[in-house]
């Protein structure tokens, strides 16, 4: 999950904290054997360090690799967990297959954000002819080719390309159109919050093909319910079916993770037939199906709107 | 979640972990400003302590209740996170509901363990006649009737009954038969494993009455993976019905819960009315299907058996 500075993660609940005091707890700890994310105001994920794999710090954020002995490689901007090696598989399967499984040819494929190359990886199972991927942060490629070494595959496939660019620029210019477009940003909090609103969608939509299928991470089940409702609200205005599932991500703020499936043509309801590559961990028709269920406080919230 | 001693949850990855290291770090640290748990052997959950509401120690185990800003009340078992004011919901619904709805007249219910009264809580919004609580520890329940105040009713409601006995003997003696039993109890591994054991299920199935169906906490999806596996195969040999769901537990490690679905007359895949209690915030008819769907992983490991 990137493709934008990923400040802010957890303001909603974290707003009475001072962002001083968050800065000095926040990723590596000075002697760099621990890592933290507070995930709320107070309280929060720790991973013991067993080396520091890469420290950079890029035009946009503060970039870290560790590793830790249960969840391997673990990639921190600003201090948040973006992906780890254990777990990765939950969120890119449920970001990517729900929206190309559902599509009957999805040829032409836009990634915005996944600089760590995992979205692209799902992606590629599938037999698209073509598919972009547009971080803002080249050094964030640089160092995920780097040291997830198994992504190095993936983003030398023929079929990828890779354009370092601003998403919310690169969509302004770009004249193709897509068959799916997988948003895979950082929270809707922060300077990402542009990734989250009305306007960027209208415009993501003019860049669907007939019968597209768009999916975005968008956020936390728990700390983001105020962000859901009002996305939900103009997103069922710009598209016919505009609807909210979930999957758990470990180490993703609390655990449970929601995503946007949006479309014109496609009902995920109605869905009968998935186009499933072999050798998912995570994902199948089951799964699918389950995922569109929302817990009572998150429906409610829904339905009232914004 | 609680009913017998607490140790030793996330040690099927903690193995390389020395105990000692642990038990400096698990739990309120020294000066009480933190609170942590290793959910795996290094990495796990912190919180921030606005204060310390209970701190003791009982027969069977360490316990403390202490206040974060954002979790409300949290009660730790040997260090352990049991239930949080925020998030104790989730868990207590889905432990609940999926059996309790499932049962056209659950008049009769033994809850094994749940100390806390977030279960019996859920259990008394349905018509029951008698909900036992069998509880291993009093002082559990002390703390919590204290701590817990909104829970106060719930103990005092004229339908439960509270027995503070070691479930595993209690179900021995007790001549009753029950329409749901709910087992919420500690983790599969340590002291509590022999609730998690064949010969406890043969036992809790000659304890339930026709048509019963029991539920019972399984672990955490992503650290349990082979107490899914060895648990699934013998509980396919004792019951016609036995299905593994799912359901996230913020506060849990790693924020995926599983439970079991076990009954000889029940089959979950064909219930077509659930009996739904008013005033729920997470369980409904969508989010009961939904449960049943496995991840690849698990559904494979499951398959193969133990």
């Amino acid at each position: 999950m990137m493709g934008g500075k990923s400040l802010g993660r957890g303001a909603e609940l974290a707003a009475g904290r001072q962002e001083k005091d968050m800065k000095t707890t926040k990723g590596l700890n000075a002697k760099k054997t621990e890592a933290r994310e507070y995930q709320t105001g107070d309280s929060g994920i720790f991973f013991t360090v067993k080396d520091v794999l890469y420290e950079g710090r890029s035009k946009f954020q503060r970039i870290e690799i560790i590793r830790n002995k249960d969840y391997g490689r673990v990639l921190l901007l600003d201090g948040l967990v973006q992906t780890t090696e254990k777990d990765e598989f939950y969120y890119h399967e449920m970001l990517v297959h729900p929206a190309m499984a559902s599509h009957p040819r999805p040829d032409r494929v836009l990634i915005i954000g996944g600089g760590d190359g995992g979205a692209l990886r799902e992606v590629l199972k599938h037999p698209v002819e073509k598919a972009w991927l547009v971080e803002i942060d080249g050094k964030v490629i640089e160092a995920c080719r780097e040291h997830f070494p198994w992504l190095r595959a993936t983003f030398r496939d023929p079929r990828a390309e890779l354009v370092v660019e601003d998403g919310n620029v690169f969509v302004d210019k770009v004249r193709e159109k897509f068959d799916v477009i997988l948003v895979d940003s950082s929270d809707p909090v922060g300077p990402s919050t542009v990734l989250h609103q009305e306007a960027f969608y209208r415009k993501l939509k003019t860049k669907l093909a007939p019968g597209g299928i768009i999916a975005a991470q968008a956020g936390s089940l728990m700390l983001h319910l105020e962000s859901h409702a009002r996305k939900g609200a103009f997103l069922r205005k710009i598209f016919r079916h505009a609807a909210l599932y979930l999957g758990p991500v470990p180490t993703y703020p609390v655990g449970m993770w929601c995503y946007d499936f949006l479309s014109d043509r496609v009902d995920p309801d109605e869905v009968k037939t998935l186009y499933l590559p072999d050798g998912l961990k995570y994902f199948n028709p089951d799964v699918f199906r389950g995922s569109f269920a929302l817990p009572n406080f998150l429906a409610e919230r829904m339905k009232k709107g914004k």
